[in-house]
């Protein structure tokens, strides 16, 4: 590949109204709060609705919004220093104008290249991957912004009882949010350079593992449920990818496990972290997840990493993102060097 | 830009159902065939759903496997040749799995990067303009899909009398489809050399021209119409934005108007797209369309004004493609040479 040197000059993110913890969501849809923290091990996670009311509080438009305004401005950029803007989310607005057009139009965006993407896990590596193909071929600063307001998908007057099980536990295993970067091709800012991308979809007959429906005017009730897990296919499946991303990352740069500082593991649930780490089984490295605060929010998660990453992230030091996409099963990584 | 020479080496496409006339239409949604004529000027579409009855005859991932796999055949290729799928809809099978994904695993491929865009009109612009930056960074070959079924948001159990003038408008205006191309760096096949490609974002501060919504579990009934249309914005805008595309492809390329052979328009609707002919006012060049047959197929429309155009496109003559969307303003086009 003759892709030309990519940087993360910033990160920004947002998270909507106050974290919701497991006690309240217990309450709402009829599950023990012990129940989701041995299941699932999430503390808290943060919704764009209320999940009592079902009243927004805000879109997932305000959110991505929210984030790209954090970064540009953690960048000491403004919109008319963005070249082209990707936007990632499994959860938009509307199908049309995409999510991206409308938030393209909030920062003041004209005149450029703008991309909505949909897609699940994957989705902030796959804006990362196509925004390094575009500073390739000679745009020098994009925006990459990722997001996901799943909440739309819990419905208020249902409780625990009448939800099966495979789509309960979307009920206490996502939360909503957005997180975005600038990405440039010299390096500025929090001078973090891409050293390699894996973006690989891997789902040829494959079972589905995970799908999200929507629904039109003319859909009759089908029966098939609005959100779907497969979550055991999830739990067999998810560690031994993760070890697969880790190795070609690896293997790819030539790098050693031991030359690893950071690891940025999947996101699914609290509980489903802490065995991918245990299964990864790496000495000397520092993990940096967030799913026990935020919920596994989509699209946002590795930008929420990356943003507790940074603190901590040290010149010359190096740093592995792995993510897995159980939706139709996508590979994605990331290796990172700061300089 | 430092963009690598692209080829257009095939096309295939795919509608489905048989052909439903104005009358059929008028019949079901209570409008006179006479008014769809004279408004929309639309002979007849296929739909995806029965819209007598409901009854889904096949799903968007049908529809673009299925055009994927005559553009492949076309080509003389097959899966394993293919670097990589990009995939445009405005309305997805799923939010999750993306359609790309389901058309990946249908078509065979595995292990390649697939991405699906979220976009209207403009969108199989969108992905021939990711693909050219994919071909740019080293990949060989590519294969890229528009599709829709905007049908789904046609509920049968409403008639034209309960129906809003904006949200009527779309149930005579659109049509389903799917259209594929195979991407080369290299000429093959139809060896069709894009030289110029416009995609850019241009609806700062404009008020939406077009909305297609989604529902989840938790939406209450906003009374927000599923599709809005601004008819009046758009027959404003068009027009003129076509000239712009227009003249900004010709400049670009130092063309004269006169060295052009073809022109595929905007196919908004029959009665629209012959007034943005009118208004372009070029002599001598053959126009490539197709509303008048299949309506408005969004994603699909540019592969089937292409796939109308291959017998009549001769070594050394000129092709322009004009597309506007107009969700959110997104102005989009391209410049071809047959070699």
């Amino acid at each position: 590949m003759r892709t030309a040197p990519m940087h993360i000059a910033s990160i920004g993110t947002a998270l909507p109204g106050p974290p919701v913890d497991n006690t309240t969501l217990g309450k709402l849809f009829g599950v023990s709060d012990e129940w989701v923290d041995l299941f699932v091990g999430t503390r808290t996670r943060h919704f764009a609705r209320d999940p009592g009311t079902g009243e927004v509080l805000c879109s997932l438009a305000d959110l991505c919004a929210e984030a790209a305004d954090r970064a540009l401005a953690a960048a000491g950029l403004d919109a008319s220093d963005i070249d082209f803007l990707l936007l990632s989310t499994a959860t938009p607005d509307a199908l049309l104008p995409n999510t991206a057009s409308l938030v393209a139009d909030r920062l003041g965006l004209n005149y450029l290249p703008v991309y909505a993407l949909q897609a699940g896990c994957s989705g902030a590596l796959q804006v990362l991957d196509l925004g390094r193909s575009l500073l390739s071929v000679g745009h020098r600063t994009g925006l990459v912004i990722g997001g996901d307001v799943t909440s739309r998908h819990l419905d208020p007057s249902r409780s625990g009882s009448s939800i099966p099980t495979e789509e309960l536990v979307n009920y206490v295993l996502f939360g909503d949010g957005a997180g975005a970067a600038v990405l440039t091709a010299e390096p500025l800012g929090e001078r973090i350079a891409v050293r390699a991308l894996l973006n690989q979809f891997a789902g040829h007959g494959r079972p589905t593992g995970q799908g999200v429906e929507w629904r039109g005017p003319a859909d009759q009730e089908t029966g098939r449920p609005m959100l779907f897990e497969d979550y055991k296919a999830v739990e067999e499946s998810v560690p031994p990818m993760s070890v697969e991303i880790l190795w070609e990352l690896l293997d790819g740069l030539g790098w050693s496990l031991e030359s690893l500082d950071h690891l940025l593991p999947p996101q699914l649930s609290g509980r489903m972290t802490q065995r991918i780490v245990d299964h990864l089984a790496i000495d000397g490295v520092r993990e940096t997840s967030c799913v026990a605060d935020t919920g596994n929010t989509g699209n946002a998660l590795p930008f929420l990493q990356l943003h507790r990453l940074l603190p901590e992230f040290e010149t010359g030091q190096r740093a592995l993102a792995l993510v897995v996409e159980s939706s139709k099963w996508t590979k994605a990584g990331l290796a990172l060097e700061k300089i």
